[in-house]
């Protein structure tokens, strides 16, 4: 039962509230919950509680609150997870992807950062030569970008041989090829390339082109309260790995895209930005831009229990 | 954009993670924000990113929450709020009642404790006479009891005349009036009292008998992993008001019950505990329990904007 004082105050310095009140709550668990089950409620407990008590939630408010998450899992189906959207505009798929991949060597030097996979990797793309080209339907407005660079040790700086450089794009309608099957066959825009011996890679693509996120429902009414656009920034989807390096998946932005500031999804980091160059020289005439991105690897005896691949799109279906 | 550092540790001294994501995120609010939606959601996306940090939360105990939060919504119906009942097991239904009602004299004197509403209060119950019973239907097993006692000020401990001593309270099988209409006529234990020229308010009703919330949805798991029961100790709701008064809304426990201190809604509070003590004196041959419970009541000058009436039960309807 948390303490209540009768007809005195109870001289807590911090907060003019009951101070028992949080830790009465958490020490309901029962002492068999499971260690990390008590260690991620407590902190639940604690934050929730906190948060309600620096903004001294009204009531009303809390209703609101309260309508707010049954209107999240109201609006879930198939291919629309809107609890996952709600956490991408707070900025938290992002904040647990780093949580999750953050990692440095002894000398403090970090891979190619990682950030969110999204939901459109597909674990069925097919390799590809280098030199080929992804675009198997070139759309009238695209851009047909001659993509490479070297996949490289971040101690050594060594181009890593056999590494597998796996990429997904949206085509310029901001679509990918299983959701719009009038337009892309099956497999457009993907491609899983090998380095060679020199650790290099190289195929063609499209430039990006940036898109909106679905603009209806709960996620999209948090989005107008905060004055904020539906926005992502163009990006092209990596996932890049090696048996005996970290795996990154990342998504690489144009780097004049006018939306890598205010990302809906908080999803951009300044070492994955590209520099897109006009380009005259290509064997192809139809290439007109040439863009270059090399990664860094950082050797899996950093993070023995690493997975080889970041799946969680095949977890929970799209969004 | 987030910084990321590109081969070198960036220092921060409390967090291995990026110290400036989170300032990021709340600053893609919109200069147009309403300031209270700012100072909220600033609030609550600090926690909830300390929150992921504090824990290091991993992607698939990530997932296992944006799968919570979708269930939760998706239990929701009419007369099933999922989101109020994990708030009232987190402790947040309670917490909100507090910050809201929590107040004292410039002496430091605290009228009686606030405590939930809960969804069963009706606008609709009649006044009764000091004296009349709010038992229209006498269970087997019921106890009557005659229940008794004085609203005070406060400051001056003077009884309040003309102040509403509205009560209900559930019978003995845990069901309210509106839920059981086979064994309960409409308004069976509920009652509006008004105090005499001493402040005073007496009745019958039943002692009252605890009662499990619904074992089954997303909440019910909840309890499970904390390793929690379902059971909310005894009680009779009062709200008390009076136009010169801050009103009072609690409920009240006997001090014999076994879940005081584990109520699953975490409401109980010293100062609303009950004695029921054996009577063989009463008028009422039947009755067998005296209790008196003694209110006290804070003048309107020291929150002249409080509301008469805590409603709340009529925006969601039932839980």
């Amino acid at each position: 039962m948390a303490s209540a004082t009768n007809g005195s105050s109870n001289g807590a310095a911090k907060s003019r509230f009951d101070p028992h009140f949080t830790e009465h709550v958490v020490n309901l668990m029962s002492p068999d919950t499971k260690p990390r089950h008590r260690e991620i409620l407590s902190s639940l407990i604690r934050h929730m509680h906190d948060f309600c008590r620096d903004v001294e939630l009204t009531q009303d408010e809390w209703i609101i609150g309260v309508n707010y998450v049954n209107a999240i899992g109201g609006a879930y189906k198939k291919n629309r997870n809107e609890a996952w959207r709600v956490c991408d505009i707070l900025g938290i798929e992002s904040l647990v992807d780093e949580i999750n991949h953050k990692i440095a060597t002894e000398e403090g030097l970090e891979p190619t950062s990682s950030t969110i996979l999204g939901p459109f990797w597909s674990p069925e793309t097919p390799f590809r030569e280098n030199g080929d080209s992804v675009v198997l339907n070139m759309p009238a407005d695209g851009q047909l970008t001659w993509f490479h660079g070297v996949v490289r040790d971040v101690e050594t700086g060594q181009g890593i041989p056999n590494a597998v450089f796996d990429m997904w794009q949206a085509s310029t309608n901001g679509k990918y090829d299983v959701f719009d099957p009038e337009n892309q066959t099956r497999h457009n825009l993907r491609g899983k390339f090998k380095t060679d011996a020199e650790g290099r890679y190289a195929f063609y693509c499209l430039k990006p082109t940036e898109y909106a996120i679905d603009t209806s429902g709960p996620s999209a009414d948090l989005l107008r309260i905060m004055g904020r656009h539906p926005n992502r920034p163009a990006h092209i989807h990596i996932m890049v790995t090696h048996p005996d390096y970290v795996g990154v998946t990342a998504q690489l932005y144009p780097n004049d895209d006018p939306w890598l500031e205010t990302d809906v999804a908080c999803a951009v980091k300044e070492d994955l930005l590209l520099n897109f160059k006009p380009t005259k020289e290509d064997k192809n005439p139809e290439c007109t831009l040439d863009c270059e991105y090399n990664v860094r690897l950082i050797s899996r005896k950093y993070k023995p229990d690493a997975e080889m691949l970041k799946t969680n799109a095949n977890i929970v279906g799209g969004k």
